[in-house]
């Protein structure tokens, strides 16, 4: 097994934990936020810039990487690290998600998925045994078991049957799993209470290198979320990583780690980025409105990223006007920053023991501004992950 | 006046020449590749890799950033200079192309252009007067003189009209011209000559800072540009920097730098790039092509820019099938560095007395697999400055 995990401090109010992942390709700070990488890039950043704000650990997609350019190519040039030029760690996502997401292309039995490629319409089986094999090929330091990501909305008994499917391809993956690389189970069972404990303690007992809770983000909103995570959390080992995926905005990102979760990935901050939506330390805010046309100031006065120290609010307005691609990098930049900052700042306050006031003081000044776009309820924008970046105008462009 | 001009070496085979132009921003080495900032930003690019590329001069677009953001916009930012952050020279086309090639949105009298605004419809004079006016709003170190810009193919009569109204409003603009900026005139004529020996002749003896051969690289084919080109460089002032409008391939380039050309602009290394399309020292290739699907090396072995030491040709592969914003960066960074290195080489080729063997050696390598694209006519690729660059998908994106 290739993880080490290590609780450095605990926050005395809340179920918080700060930490830190030891993998082969070095440390990962936790609770940590994971930029999504999909294709093997992170959306208009370079691997330097995010090396630069000081990420940890990037997030590749299985799935995609295995249509295009393929595993086998991946492979050859000595794993994803190599491939990307990415020398610290990297989680791979199993493509469960993704192959349930394309609903119209998809058989599914208890042998595994037959799909469709997006790509050039060839059929492919992915099995638990198959998608291992194919992130032994990419050979990520984290790596997550195959699971069947179920709908939202979902009855009782669909849910049901994907959670037990899940389940036992859980088991599946850890008999295929490569020693050399850490596994994550996932708990499923939608937004039943009953299916999501039988699914945590289930993952639970099956000795994962990590945990994490799927299926959630997927359009049932913040309320039903934080029930599905405050019901599965306190199921989880104490002593293993606890990764909630797909999640989220900032406010969910501090709900979540009072609940006692470790690990998070979105693409909000890189999608929000190229659509001219920033965070920014009073709120988030939208840099095509009329306001920012003459304000020569940076668009955040209390940021130090790159774009911040260089770049006006009104030139990025313009660059969102005139539709240019620097617009998108000075952005994505921001925003990636932005969610490392916050990550910083959780992990200073739980080891001061202060994360409750750190978290008022971050909210009293983030929803300061009624003229920000506030996202608290992910209900507003369903994250959708992968699938939901394929609409947006960054994704076919470039 | 804000310019001076020192010639440093000459070659003694052929009328090329180095030296250095003296601006309120700082030196423009000669001659000189300056990268296209059409909207204030060169396409994929940031401020910071164009200076660590090592350019001196980079172009902005008066009809563009009149209309967006506004001139007075950018005047009120402190100048363009400000604006986008960029402290070294900027030259500002002076719009005249732009108009001229919105066919059907224009009225031309002698007095200016009448037009119609391709971002919301509204109606707006272009005077010489006025684009002095607007280009001393953006404070750029060098501003071109409002030409008109006849098409190709054009009767004689229609381009013998424009020249004289070219000639007219240069006079316009030299009365209307701001002392801390440094003025070009432009000479047209299209493809005649005794229209374009007139012109010169004629722009020559008005005293301009600098002169630049304009209405080529419009559709009319290398032979018939470097017609023009020998035409008019020997009539120019020795003593004044001459431009060369919209051009071209490094072979034109290369041609031009010999007939006594100091400056050059051109959207192909940017255009290209985003397009997939990469110079390399054995010549241009398209990264798309499957041979580079398992090129684990870099895209020039030859080449030490950011994309070639950190990046393979798979990678840039992957990422341009992939559609995804990094592979504009990368490829645009590459191709940027390539001409500038290529303009090192002719600058230190002229100062040593070696320029005929600097290109016979550069055009051995270039011109030597048949694998590679080549770029010799620019016929099969109309340069079509900025326009063409509408057409392209990088332009709507991002």
């Amino acid at each position: 097994m290739g993880l080490g995990f290590r609780i450095e401090a605990k926050c005395s109010r809340t179920a918080a934990r700060m930490g830190e992942l030891v993998t082969p390709h070095g440390e990962v700070r936790t609770p940590a936020f994971m930029p999504v990488g999909t294709q093997g890039t992170v959306k208009s950043a370079s691997q330097e810039e995010l090396r630069d704000i000081g990420f940890d650990v990037i997030l590749g997609n299985t799935y995609h990487l295995y249509l295009r350019p393929g595993h086998e190519v991946i492979a050859h040039a000595g794993g994803l690290h190599k491939f990307i030029n990415w020398d610290r760690p990297i989680l791979t996502d199993s493509g469960g998600y993704q192959v349930f997401s394309l609903e119209r292309l998809r058989v599914i039995g208890d042998d595994g998925v037959m799909f469709k490629s997006y790509v050039e319409g060839s059929e492919h089986l992915f099995t638990p045994e198959r998608v291992m094999e194919i992130q032994r090929f990419l050979g990520a330091d984290i790596v997550m078991a195959f699971d069947e990501c179920a709908p939202y909305p979902c009855d009782y008994e669909h849910a049901k049957t994907a959670m037990r499917r899940t389940h036992l391809w859980a088991e599946r993956c850890k008999a295929a799993r490569n020693a050399s690389q850490a596994l994550f189970g996932i708990v499923q069972g939608n937004v039943y209470r009953d299916l999501r404990e039988e699914s945590a303690r289930a993952i639970s007992g099956m000795d994962f290198d990590g945990v994490a809770i799927g299926g959630v983000s997927v359009g049932e909103g913040k309320d039903l979320m934080f029930g599905v995570v405050r019901w599965v959390a306190p199921l989880l080992p104490e002593d293993k990583p606890r990764y909630l995926m797909g999640v989220g905005t900032p406010e969910d990102i501090l709900d979540a780690v009072e609940c006692g979760i470790d690990m998070f990935d979105c693409v909000l901050p890189t999608r929000l980025g190229r659509n001219g939506s920033l965070y920014t330390t009073y709120g988030r805010i939208n840099i095509k409105n009329n306001r920012f046309i003459e304000d020569f100031g940076p668009v955040d006065s209390e940021c130090e990223c790159w774009a911040c120290r260089n770049y006006s609010a009104a030139y990025l307005r313009h660059l969102y006007k005139a539709e240019e691609i620097l617009a998108a990098r000075l952005a994505t930049h921001h925003n990636l920053y932005f969610y490392q900052k916050l990550m910083d700042g959780i992990r200073r306050a739980i080891r001061l023991d202060e994360l409750p006031d750190f978290r008022r003081e971050f909210l009293a000044k983030y929803r300061k501004h009624k003229a920000s776009v506030h996202d608290e309820n992910s209900r507003i924008e369903p994250l959708n992950r992968d699938r939901s970046e394929k609409k947006d105008y960054g994704e076919r462009n470039s």
